[in-house]
């Protein structure tokens, strides 16, 4: 090899080279019309193929220029007005720069003395999305916003774990804290249960639970069976009823309830669970409440729109997500919980760093070292600010207004669940005039998988897919549907137009290969 | 608020400026000889102290500016070449033109269809560190590197996801694949536990874990009693017969064995447990055997020290991470497991994404939503190659033995725990000659504390402290140590000599201030 490591750390030079070299290309690469490349899955296994780590090691700027060479084509353009299917938006100019000060600062927030004013900042971020959520007072934010033994929130890489913290808190607190019994995270699940005078544990949510708590009930050791499914309404919204059933047979046969979860916008067609009669339930069962509000959650900055989630104070820990409807990259999640004192029972400490009673936000915490990404946060929420976010939120679900109306008015589109704040189901039917049978139904979901495998090999937009359940003549039967989430504030009128005439096109071709 | 949020989005020009005007202002930060700034935890306080969003708005360069006069100051030099306190070194050139590329790509690589060619490129990525440890033949590489159904490795957030998804895995495969009984991501781990006809389930590693093993049991619904403490030998390293013994009592007390833990490179003295004859062991008990390696896995790297990693490929699965001797950025962990089917317990599908059988990377992870941090893994294996991990890790080891010199000449100071790769612990003794006693040393913990906190204060420097256990007349008895890690390849002798003589100079004062 040519150059020695150690020339790699610290040249000025040779930085601002390769700042030079990606600045240029990314803005072409931002540019593209193009949603993903051309490449075949043979071809990128291909591309990538070799195992062995190189002996050599290759200048950074030639590394540079093969990734612009050979992979960025390949890479999807998540950011592209067009790109409707998943929940990735363009992001804001100010984010780029911003990574550049975080990878440079390299902080470590799972401890003061490797991140110091970034600690601060951090605590001070999850303070404002408490406060959005739970509006409590100036007092109580003066008391809590940097007092070590409080937790107003805890930021993570993502929903994911935002969703298993909260639990892992539940389970925690419920089955422990406070009780002459010992605790379920000295003793373990098994005999936690077994002193507490339980059989077994569960959580309750809706089937359009996020499948992240399908990973937090295995992980916790409650297992996929332990995850109940509580029936829905006609609206897809949690039965409040039914829930009270399974309340009650849970009490009856000794079953512990670690958490009921309640969603704000499901993925899959926005739902909002009835938040406020859950809440009424949970209070008066004593359980702990959940939200996922990973994609709902910025509705709260909505004058106009905050309404649908109406209940959401009265939730014992919310799921926020940063990517999502904060407009920030990939990899912040946050739990927010309204009782400041709720996490202690997963705190670990250590005797080289996280010490106990110290600042430190490693002690209650799912992760150990980690970034921070928390300047993403602070930014979104001082740049745009509340009315940033709300213009934001308004003007998306506008959008989702229009885009079912562009859907109602041709003949050869069916919305399929109403908009729920800015995701919207909808597929392609061209026999809306008649009954739809069995038959029918499994010839529009061929054409309807069609279309989203075709468009998205097209590479000029995108929409994903799913399959929601209604009954025909009296069955639950699959139907596909395409989704459609519209976050990104650069999409026109045009651009919805443009991509229902391509599906539309995509169908027809379908139809007449096929006769 | 004056612009609108739409004209944050696709402005290059704004990013363009803004870029700018973080450039010139990061290196001087970069040149910075401070450690941390002189605000005090109250002036942070009072900085961070506001819980509103404001409702306005800032424009981005304000918004920068801000961080540069009163945030950037406070963030601790994690790069500076007199810190060696923490795991954090200076990062390679590359990773700040590399970070502006993963921002504004925003790849999900939860999914194929939001991330494409970057899901290929985390599966070769891992794969070589797959290959690096386990060293299979062409074939298992060719047949395994894209397979859907094969998982080499996870790429998650850091060491604790790491280490967590490596014991989920363990479990679930132990308590369920294969076998006639049902599951324990099905059924829960009471009910598992108790088909598979066990009373209990622990783990079993040695007092020098890392903490987030502490997080894994209680996650994992072992509890921290779950977590047996195997007793170490003289040299800190686990005792094999200790190990058989606490085998034993397990099965005749019916109680499951999760996992063995062994460490390479423990945190605070980066000790290595004896793999060949832990893994001889577990395969003999028929138990999953994990190697935490966040420290030392890359010393595989080194010719001239990989011997001590031996034994490293028998184990199921095995800890790295990149933050840490591989000169990555905080954010990327890693697990490799020596059969690529040992994930497939965990895995997750749902509709709407990570459909079966498909090559999304989300269907066997902890995370959901996730950043491609797996281009900083690529970007370090091809730019320093094995020879240039190889010549980093050699010259760090060389850096901490000419340090353990240094303090051994030194009169006042001396070696608590002899270099293990390149972690060290000594500690200042002004009464080497004297024969130590509880009081004595008792005294030298204080002095040796108060050198760890002002040395932080004052901000030239850094190095972290601990606590180790050794006997005075007998008793176990706790001494306070400074830790040091040699890995920033910017730290000269020069520096080294400062930090002793900084550290002297406290000592001497602390003890005439209190004579």
């Amino acid at each position: 090899m040519g150059l020695k490591p150690r020339q790699f750390f610290g040249g000025k030079k040779v930085k601002s080279r390769l700042f030079d070299q990606t600045y240029k290309q990314l803005e072409s690469f931002e540019d593209s019309k193009k949603t993903v490349g051309d490449s075949s899955i043979q071809q990128l296994k291909e591309t990538f193929g070799s195992s062995s780590v190189p002996s050599g090691g290759l200048p950074p700027n030639d590394y540079i220029h093969w990734l612009f060479e050979s992979v960025l084509p390949d890479a999807v353009r998540t950011h592209q007005k067009r790109f409707i299917g998943h929940m990735t938006s363009a992001l804001p100019d100010f984010v780029s720069p911003l990574s550049h000060i975080i990878s440079t600062l390299n902080q470590n927030v799972v401890k003061l003395e490797t991140s110091q004013s970034f600690s601060f900042l951090e605590r001070q971020s999850l303070a404002m999305l408490h406060r959005l959520i739970y509006e409590k007072s100036d007092a109580f934010y003066d008391e809590h916003i940097h007092k070590p033994k409080s937790t107003l929130g805890m930021l993570v890489s993502g929903g994911t774990l935002a969703n298993i913290s909260a639990l892992w808190c539940a389970r925690n607190h419920a089955l422990g804290a406070g009780s002459a019994l010992k605790s379920v995270s000295q003793v373990g699940l098994s005999t936690a249960l077994y002193e507490h005078g339980y059989k077994k544990a569960i959580l309750v949510g809706s089937p359009l639970m996020h499948y992240s708590l399908r990973k937090a009930a295995d992980l916790l050791g409650l297992g996929e069976d332990g995850l109940v499914k509580c029936p829905v309404d006609s609206q897809q919204k949690m039965d409040v009823q039914e829930l009270r059933r399974i309340l009650d047979d849970a009490e009856k046969n000794q079953i512990f309830i670690v958490a009921i979860v309640a969603i704000a916008g499901a993925t899959e067609t926005g739902t909002v669970d009835p938040l406020n009669d859950i809440a009424k339930c949970a209070s008066e069962y004593g359980i702990h409440m959940h939200v996922d509000a990973a994609w709902g959650g910025p509705l709260l900055f909505s004058k106009a729109h905050k309404g649908l989630l109406g209940g959401i104070e009265k939730a014992d820990s919310v799921t926020f997500d940063g990517h999502k409807q904060l407009y920030l990259p990939m990899g912040i999640g946050m739990t927010l919980y309204k009782d400041p004192n709720k996490a202690s029972t997963i705190e670990k400490n250590s005797r080289y760093i996280i010490r106990k009673g110290s600042l430190d936000l490693g002690r209650r915490s799912l992760e150990g070292s980690r970034p921070s990404m928390a300047l993403y946060l602070h930014a979104g929420l001082h740049i745009f600010g509340a009315a940033g976010y709300e213009n934001l939120i308004d003007e998306s679900i506008k959008r989702t207004t229009l885009f079912a109306k562009l859907i109602e008015i041709d003949p050869d589109f069916e919305v399929v669940t109403n908009p729920q704040m800015n995701i919207l189901t909808y597929r392609f039917n061209d026999q809306m005039d008649q009954v739809l049978t069995k038959s029918s139904n499994e010839r529009l979901n061929d054409i309807n998988q069609h279309i989203h495998q075709h468009q998205w090999q097209a590479g000029k937009s995108l929409i994903s897919r799913t399959t929601l359940y209604f009954k025909i003549q009296g069955e639950l039967k699959p139907h596909t549907v395409l989704r459609s989430i519209l976050a990104n504030p650069n999409t026109t009128e045009t651009d919805l137009k443009a991509i229902l005439k391509e599906q539309k096109q995509i169908a027809l071709d379908v139809i007449s290969s096929s006769t």
